[in-house]
C-alpha cells in the first residue's frame, strides 16, 4: 500500500497526489472499520480468529473499499454505512485470496511480501478462516448499523451474493483453474476476468448507488465503469506477472506461465495488452467524466492503475 | 434416508411411523425445492455447478429442514417461505461436509456411502463447491421470495451468519481440529458440540419463530430443545463411531479415535454417552410437549434419534 501510494506521489508526468491522499484515507477508514468488527483473538478457537485478522491486515491496496466510498460519496451516503460496506466487500475478496492461494489452488507462498495464511498457519486453518471471512461478509450487511432500511440491506447482500457466487467470482475461479486443461481463446479470458475480478469491482461501484438510492442510469455506468476497471486491473496483473519481480509486487512472479494458464499477456503479447490497458483506461475515465466535480479520483484510478508497479 | 425411515417403520416398541412419513415428505418438499434452486450445470464453470448438486444431493437425513418445516408449522408460516428457509440451511450444512471431508480437515473418503466430493471430483473443486454453496445459502434467504418482509429477510440472515460463522459452527470445526493437541474436559466437548452440531439445530428450530413473527418465549423454548437436540444429534454420531460399520453408516467409522479425537464417547465411555442421550432425549421431548397437539413429530424425533442406526 504504501509503495502504491509513493508510486503515485512520483509520477511527475500526471499529478496523483489528490488520487494518492484519497486512497490513503480509504485504508485508514476501513481498517479501522474492520479492525473494529474483527474481534481480538480470545477464546479456544482463537486461531481461526487471528488467521482472519493475518489475512486481513496485510496491506492490501483496498481499491475495491476506495471504489465503494467513491460511489458512496457521489450519492451522499452517509459515510458510516459506505465504510461498513466497504468492511464486508473486502472481507468477501480477503477469503477469495486466502483460498485462492491454497495448495489445492494457484499454490501460493507469498502474498503482498509476506507467507500466505496457509504457510504462516496451515491449510485447515486457512479453509476455516476463509469460510469465516465470507460468513462474515454478509453478517456485516445483515445488521441494521450498515443501513437503517432492511430493503437496502438485501438488496445489497442478493446484488454480492450474486456477484461472489457460483456464476460470478467462483465461476470464474473454476474457469481460471480449469484453463490449463484447454486452450482459451482471448473473448474466454476475457469473460473469465470480468467473473474472477471483475464482478466485485461492479459490486464495488454499484455499492454506492445502492446504499443511495440511485437510479438506474447510474448504476449502469458505474457497471460499464466497474467492467473496464475489473480488466485494466487484470490485464496489468498480468504484465506484472511477466515483467516485475516479487521483490516489486510482493508475490511470486512468472507462476501464470509455469502453470500453463491463459492471461491476457500470453494471449496478446506484452505490447498488446499494455495498449489494450491504455485503450480501457481512457474509456474508463470517459465513462465517469459526468462525476468530475465531485468524484475526479474516479477518473484518475484507471490511468494510475496502468502505470502501477505492484 | 431410505434405511432412516425403513428403521423407524420397524421398531415395533414405539410407533415412528407418523415420524417417518414427516421424514419422508420434507424430503420430497426439500428436495425439489433445492432442485429448481441449483440450476442445471452449463456453461465453462459446469464443474462447480456439478460437485454442487453432488454434494447436495447425496441421500442426506434432512433432519435440518424437517425442524425447520416444523417449527414453521407451530407459527402459521407459508409452506413455500419454510421451504426456501430450509433449503438455504441444508445448503449451509452440505458445505460444511464438503469442506470438514477435506484431506486438510478430516480427509474422509466416504460419506452417505458415496466418495466424498474433494473424491468423485477434486480437491480444488470441493473447496470451491463449498464457498459456492456457502454464498448460496444466503443468496436464497435475501431473495424476497423467502419472505414478503425484508425486516424478516435480515434476521434470517443474520442469525444464520452468526450460527454458521467464526462464533458458531467455524469456531466448533476449529476447536475441533485442535482437539488432537490437548486433553479436552467433558465440559469442553459439550461446548465444542454445541457450536458445530448445535448452531445451525438452533438455527433450524428457531426458524420458524423468526419466519411466523413467535413471541421469545416460543423462541426461546426451541432453542433448548434444539440445543439438546443437538448433543442428542452428535452423541449418536459417537456411538455409531465405535460400534457400528461403514456399511449401515455409509460413513467411514472408527476415526475419531484413530485421530485421537475428543468424543463423549471418548470421554464418558459407551454406557454413559447411551445414558446421557436418553435423558437429553426425555428432556428435549418432554421441552416441546405444549406443541404436542401441533405438531407431536417433535417430541417423537429425540425419541428415533437415539435408536438410529445410520
Amino acid at each position: 500500500m504504501k509503495k502504491l501510494q509513493q508510486d503515485a506521489a512520483k509520477r511527475a508526468d500526471v499529478d496523483f497526489s489528490r488520487l494518492s491522499d484519497a486512497l490513503a484515507g480509504t485504508t485508514r477508514a476501513v481498517d479501522a472499520e474492520l479492525d473494529g468488527i474483527l474481534s481480538a483473538a480470545e477464546g479456544p478457537h482463537a486461531r481461526v480468529l487471528e488467521a482472519m485478522r493475518y489475512a486481513t491486515f496485510a496491506g492490501g491496496k483496498r481499491l475495491r473499499p476506495f471504489l465503494v466510498l467513491t460511489s458512496s460519496r457521489l450519492f451522499g451516503v452517509d459515510l458510516a454505512n459506505a465504510r461498513r460496506v466497504a468492511a464486508s466487500l473486502e472481507v468477501m475478496h480477503t477469503y477469495s485470496l486466502v483460498h485462492d492461494d491454497l495448495p489445492c489452488m494457484d499454490n501460493d507462498d507469498l502474498r503482498r511480501g509476506r507467507p500466505t495464511t496457509h504457510i504462516a498457519f496451515d491449510e485447515m486453518t486457512a479453509v476455516l478462516a476463509g469460510d469465516a471471512l465470507l460468513t462474515l461478509a454478509f453478517e456485516i450487511l445483515a445488521d441494521e448499523k450498515t443501513h437503517a432500511s432492511a430493503e437496502v440491506r438485501c438488496r445489497l447482500i442478493a446484488r454480492l451474493a450474486e456477484a461472489a457466487g457460483r456464476h460470478g467470482m467462483i465461476g470464474g475461479q473454476m474457469m481460471d483453474m480449469l484453463a490449463p486443461q484447454r486452450k482459451l481463446s482471448g473473448d474466454e479470458v476475457v469473460h473469465l476476468q470480468q467473473l474472477k475480478t471483475g464482478q466485485l469491482f461492479e459490486f464495488a461501484c454499484e455499492a454506492g448507488a445502492i446504499l443511495g438510492g440511485a437510479p438506474e442510469e447510474d448504476r449502469a455506468r458505474l457497471r460499464d465503469y466497474a467492467r473496464d476497471m475489473g480488466l485494466i486491473f487484470q490485464i496489468t496483473d498480468d504484465l506484472l506477472d511477466v515483467t516485475s519481480s516479487a521483490d516489486k509486487t510482493g508475490k511470486s512472479v512468472g507462476k501464470d506461465s509455469a502453470q500453463g494458464k491463459a492471461t491476457f499477456v500470453s494471449i496478446f503479447g506484452v505490447s498488446r495488452a499494455r495498449e489494450e490497458a491504455k485503450k480501457l483506461a481512457r474509456r474508463a475515465a470517459g465513462t465517469v467524466a459526468p462525476y468530475g466535480n465531485v468524484a475526479p479520483e474516479l477518473s484518475e484510478l484507471p490511468l494510475f492503475l496502468i502505470d502501477r508497479e505492484s
